[in-house]
């Protein structure tokens, strides 16, 4: 039996092929229009809708990922994974939230930070307090102390929570992705230390954000300054917290800040100045430092200077020593570290006050430090186990990720899907539902339209926007003579296979569509 | 130069070879002893240690995943995410937080189990109110509505948060990872629902979790059973999550609820029990219920039948028919289904009141249905976008994989480390750097002990304890010769190449190694 069929909604096997050039062209005019829809609208994606007294909106300082940024951060993701798996890492998760008296008092003048849950009156735990995590570091010291480890080298991804303001542009949300890395145990000075520092290189490395540079320092040697230069014992915290502001303010708002918050007297401001600006090449600054008046006398000074000296001899075995700086401004801002700490920097991407619109500023990338007093802190025995690890900082890399995809104009596959299953014809909804089954039971990543009687020109059209490689159309007439039309979507060459060859006949064709590919992205 | 070495901790070449046999004697005794160690100590780890007046322990209801947990969640989460990238979705992340309001009235009774998040009287945002999201669902409406989408397949992940009194036997907590896909769109009836139910059993064959069975039912059935029942409209929800409670309570038990919490006579109760226990298979209880004299003038009741009687039609299309039963017990718990629901349970860890001390109830680990009216509810222009998902239970799954591998106790390797680069001698840490930094530049995942001098004694037991492949010895006459000593791990045969031919040698032997684990496999 053969259907009467709407002329313009679907091609019975007679039309076919003299509209099948009609058919392409329309497509090629319908895409290009959607495309121009496509970004005027997206202009307006984020902003609120607030009609109907109806707000829709999600919290402040968080944001949805779509698919494209997903698909950018899975690679992201799968980078970084690879390269701590390479070190010999494990890997744990923890829960989101953890009993506040927990992160109290680990975070210094950033506590104020810390998003904590609503109490509960129904509840029968005896009211755990709880809050968000603010980091995956004392969590991962919580989790050392409870199961009694002694040694573990481990990584962990997770979102953290800081109730932050938020400044989108830069890359800084209240939700955030953290992505780290530690190695926890009793070990000979600097060696886990430089493994760290070997596996920043390596990751920013291998996802090509061009150069950078890693800042390094020694809180040690921060407070053997801050003593030398005559700061108060009870300030190093919270002035390493000032001067970390450095990397993004001039010299003199964080000497005023010094003066008129921290209440330091100039004299002694400016005596840290002279430090902190020291600039002669990193081994040449040990041996100034080492030959300095005040510090060579300092217990705290000496063995900062002789761990950095050591781990500049394991970051030049490393092959890495030209990617770093001993620079006396880094700080970092959390109270947890004790001693080496780290920071990369992008170079191309440093905070700049006369950046232009197309350029963004992202700050640091990855950073990280020993501390080795956490786990003591947290233990009911106080046992000792030191850790280092560093922390990459992906919500910046998926930025700069997104900024050279913008800037290449590269548009990317979101769906895998291989095969799409078409029919030019009506009342062929059955035969797609079996081919398709047929396909996903031998491994495809096949997809059909949800109607019953598709148009084939929005069949045809769904596959080029979504770069499906192949489309089977099915018709009558194949049904008949048990073959299927298989279309080359990018070429839109069709050709005719035998039924029973189609999972054989459709890893052909895809080999050789990839092998094409590659040839032309190596060309 | 040679040393003079500690004859006990390190081997010089000259006694390595006579002392390589005790070296492996005093290697298998020392691993064996410790697993007895470790073995003692995992009983104790999950209790709390409160000594010195220190607390640690994690929130209620919350675990941390350890390594061996964590290895067995990537796999399942791999296996789950190809299945749904088989079937065409696009992936998305929302916050783990949503605005309150957003997530009032979408749950019904269950509303209550929210968590919400403390008030900020510092914050210049009008306090807006947030709240740990539920499920993915309401926040997936909600990027539907947002970004003015009609039409979406979409896969997402993530953790969701209930304030419900924690059963850890049953795999219930509070903080636990959904696992949904979902089709957004105005399409032929029933299409989409049979894709969502083939995608669950294809996970759950995939996965190997033996024999399950997949409830299927209609909400409009059971507002139509409800209603000729004489059950008032404003009942129908909670009735729906009374009801749902049967796969795990005898009915007594959920009659009196019905009785004496939602005030319903005997004689209603009664009605409804005659309808949610028919028994007849599938084809034959729409027959049945299409012949019923009261159902078969109700509007809803034929809408529903319609749609049933199409779903089986295209289930055996997928060839699944033999999976599926159409039980009208099934009502699921959630307030916003309106069409198909269903549920998949394993049949081999049902729930059971009689269950042995070695077997586990793990309930439904799928379920799902369709949500018609959730983005229209929630958009600010009440736009209809109709939709229907599945979410993997894979908390529940993760627990069945765990419960599998006790009963077979295999232990897998957790780190993927493939070669371990060790000295048998003092003063080797620079070497060792070294050929590490070279491996890992050349793609290999490799290790080495954190020490200046570690014992060969410590560094070989941590191969063999961690499933490394191979080992490289170097010691002062490797040196000397240009060669590397290789060890196989599992065979602990030993054999020297040159060490220009290192990567080289590496990925032979490693080749080797996987080739014959494969082999034994098979066998």
């Amino acid at each position: 039996m053969r259907l009467i069929l709407n002329t313009c909604l679907y091609y019975p096997k007679v039309f076919y092929r003299t509209r099948s050039r009609q058919i392409d062209d329309t497509l090629t005019k319908l895409l290009s229009s959607k495309q121009e829809e496509s970004n005027r609208q997206s202009i307006h994606k984020n902003e609120h809708v607030t009609i109907h007294d109806k707000i829709l909106k999600i919290p402040r300082g968080t944001r949805d990922y779509h698919p494209s940024q997903m698909k950018i951060r899975e690679e992201v993701f799968r980078t970084i994974i690879d390269c701590f798996k390479q070190h010999g890492a494990d890997t744990i998760d923890t829960p989101v939230f953890e009993l506040t008296t927990l992160l109290r008092e680990k975070y210094g003048e950033d506590a104020k930070l810390i998003y904590e849950l609503q109490d509960r009156v129904d509840d029968d735990d005896n009211n755990e307090k709880l809050a968000l995590r603010y980091d995956l570091t004392v969590p991962f010291a919580r989790y050392i102390s409870q199961n009694k480890i002694s040694a573990m080298k481990r990584y962990q991804i997770g979102k953290v929570y800081r109730h932050d303001s938020p400044k989108m542009t830069r890359g800084r949300y209240r939700e955030f992705y953290q992505c780290d890395f530690d190695i926890a145990g009793c070990y000979d000075p600097m060696i886990p230390d430089a493994e760290c520092i070997k596996i920043v290189v390596e990751i920013l490395d291998k996802l090509a954000l061009g150069q950078y540079k890693i800042y390094i320092n020694h809180r040690k040697l921060l407070d053997a300054i801050f003593t030398v230069c005559g700061v108060p014992d009870k300030l190093f915290r919270s002035l390493s917290s000032t001067i970390d502001k450095l990397d993004k303010l001039p010299w003199d708002v964080v000497r005023n800040e010094m003066i008129n918050e921290k209440g330091l007297s100039p004299e002694v401001v400016d005596r840290i100045s002279r430090y902190v600006h020291m600039h002669v090449g990193n081994v040449n600054l040990i041996d100034q430092l080492r030959n300095d008046p005040q510090l060579s006398s300092n217990k705290l000074a000496i063995q900062a200077l002789h761990d950095l000296d050591l781990l500049f001899r394991y970051l030049t075995l490393f092959n890495i020593i030209d990617k770093v700086i001993f620079d006396l401004k880094l700080a970092r801002g959390l109270d947890y570290y004790t001693g080496v700490i780290f920071e990369a920097v992008l170079t191309k991407y440093q905070f700049n006050p006369k950046l232009d619109d197309d350029q963004i500023a992202v700050g640091s990338v990855a950073g990280g430090g020993r501390y080795d007093e956490l786990v003591e802190k947290i233990d009911p025995k106080q046992r000792h186990v030191p850790c280092i690890g560093v922390s990459i900082g992906v919500e910046r890399i998926f930025t700069v990720k997104e900024h050279q995809q913008t800037q290449l104009k590269t548009q990317s596959k979101t769906v895998e899907t291989e095969i799409y299953v078409a029919s030019a014809e009506k009342n062929f909804l059955e035969q797609r539902m079996k081919i398709c089954a047929y396909l996903w039971e031998n491994g495809f990543k096949a997809e059909m339209a949800y109607k019953r009687n598709p148009k084939l020109l929005d069949q045809l059209q769904y596959c080029e926007k979504h770069h499906i490689e192949l489309c089977i159309i099915i018709g009558s007439s194949e049904l008949e003579a048990s073959t299927l039309k298989i279309r080359d979507v990018v070429t839109r060459n069709e050709f005719v296979i035998p039924r029973n060859q189609l999972a054989n006949e459709i890893r052909i064709h895809l080999k050789k569509i990839r092998h094409k590919l590659a040839d032309n992205k190596q060309q």
